[in-house]
């Protein structure tokens, strides 16, 4: 009998997904764990372990069923010998032979990559980047993140780590990022400075989605805090647009719910400062597939590689 | 008979290059005209068109000794239907099918691209990017141009646009550039600019030869000027590296002439401030090919597309 299926991990700094996907990769079935109730390196690979164990029994499938594992992962990795580098925002990961260990205890293929990437690949295969063949995917959350498609395939740079548009930067005399460089666009447009500027603006504390709610409404301190945005946005992706002459770029990730209001700015931003004849190629649009585009980049990992 | 060698053309903003050279890329004759002296668009074709023919003539040569001609121009084109877009610096030039024109005049295929892309061709296949797949090569001259090896090959971006690394912002508060946009790094190491600043330290006009030979003796003000040169220039590149997690980046043009002072500024810069797996992968060097890379980097189109 062939393989119908192929299970895929999403891990956030958040959340723990698993999905069994068919091959057209449509989630068949979805689980959802918190990330922080395992502390330990070892009790994460144990839950997803024992999580792939029962999807496997709920659905009375063999593992014969199954194409292979996919894995999404919050952190620098080393995609074609499957370790992981580090985690930023989970502790404890360094230099984890993670394939190795999973194929071990779970006798399936095991292929693993960034979520960056991941979201890419998915936005690109079935989303909003379809057919633009040089494009970058951004995520907009708590870091920003992103990556490349270049001449109609997933770029991955020399070691596995391109895609870093969080880490352009955009002013000499900036704020310190965490990375430790100076004026990064992440130090600017990260979750928490958005707020921490509309806090400063409103006098008050301030979520995001109250912040977009505002906005839609006309609101004109929620506008001047988007157009904030869009303005740091817009200049670093005029430098990736004058150097890398795209098709498209894709916004995804929390932030961009705001929706129009950014995208539009963002537009504007692009049209008013990046050469002409890159402006005029580049389209930009919100990302299509949502919280799941992890899920479904990592099954079409195991698809891409089987 | 079969093919035994390739003209090559090499127009700038001061000169016009027209090359002799073998299929292994060496040159065995070289003109040199004044591109000022060809005010119309008209005179400057018809120039080509005779020293084409003198060169046969005086080394006794037919055409079918020749595999074809390799143009280098100064801005935009379409390399894929022979098309010049305009040259910022050559006044008179708007849409002209220049393949069309001198394929009808000269009887021999014609391969045209601008002068960036045809210098890191050059590099990549015979000069310091030389097995690097992913590379970027800079000229800093009177602008900034640049061009990238993607995944082994020139990338050309999705209207032969890329490589415009001198339009990456770097201080969203910055001076306008030429290219209407604020704080590209042009508008900050440019020719002129790195002038102006040395005129404001030493209070007198100083040329470019001399900062350089200065800051060999350790002229402290020479130096100072470097160094804001290479902070510059290093902060575009950490972004450039983040998001491309390139193998090298190679730096020519005449400004690179400043040597080791420059570049291992540079390189300090990169490693300081870029992300750590990308820093690491990185290297920066000198490029090798000087005045020649042009009609190198001509004579390589012409063998890659024959």
């Amino acid at each position: 009998m062939s393989k119908k299926f192929i299970i895929a991990v999403d891990l956030g700094g958040t959340n723990l997904k698993l999905g069994l996907l068919n091959l057209d990769f449509k989630i068949i079935h979805k689980e959802v764990l918190r990330t922080r109730k395992f502390f330990r390196k070892e009790s994460l690979i144990s839950a997803i372990v024992t999580c792939v164990n029962t999807i496997l029994e709920a659905r009375g499938l063999k593992r014969s069923d199954i194409l292979g594992i996919g894995l999404g992962l919050p952190g620098p990795v080393d995609e074609k010998n499957g370790i992981v580098h580090f985690f930023p925002n989970i502790p404890g990961w360094k230099e984890v032979r993670l394939k190795k260990i999973l194929s071990k205890r779970l006798r399936l293929p095991i292929f693993l990559d960034n979520d960056a990437n991941l979201m890419t690949l998915a936005e690109y295969k079935l989303g909003a980047a379809r057919g633009f063949k040089n494009s970058l995917c951004i995520t907009l959350g708590t870091g920003v993140g992103g990556g490349l498609i270049i001449n109609g395939s997933l770029y991955r740079g020399s070691s596995n780590a391109a895609g870093e548009i969080g880490h352009v930067p955009i002013n000499e005399e900036g704020a310190r990022c965490n990375c430790g460089a100076r004026g990064c666009l992440e130090a600017y447009i990260g979750n928490s400075r958005i707020i921490q500027e509309a806090r400063r603006l409103f006098r008050r504390d301030i979520s995001l989605e109250e912040l977009s709610l505002l906005a839609k409404r006309h609101n004109r301190l929620a506008l001047n805090t988007w157009s904030k945005v869009a303005r740091r946005l817009g200049l670093a992706l005029c430098g990736v647009v004058n150097l890398l002459n795209l098709d498209a770029i894709i916004i995804g990730g929390g932030v961009a719910n705001a929706g129009e209001v950014l995208l539009d700015r963002v537009k504007k931003a692009i049209n008013e400062q990046a050469m002409s004849v890159q402006a005029k190629q580049v389209k930009i649009f919100k990302a299509k597939l949502g919280n799941d585009a992890g899920l479904i980049g990592a099954a079409i990992l195991v698809k891409l590689n089987s």
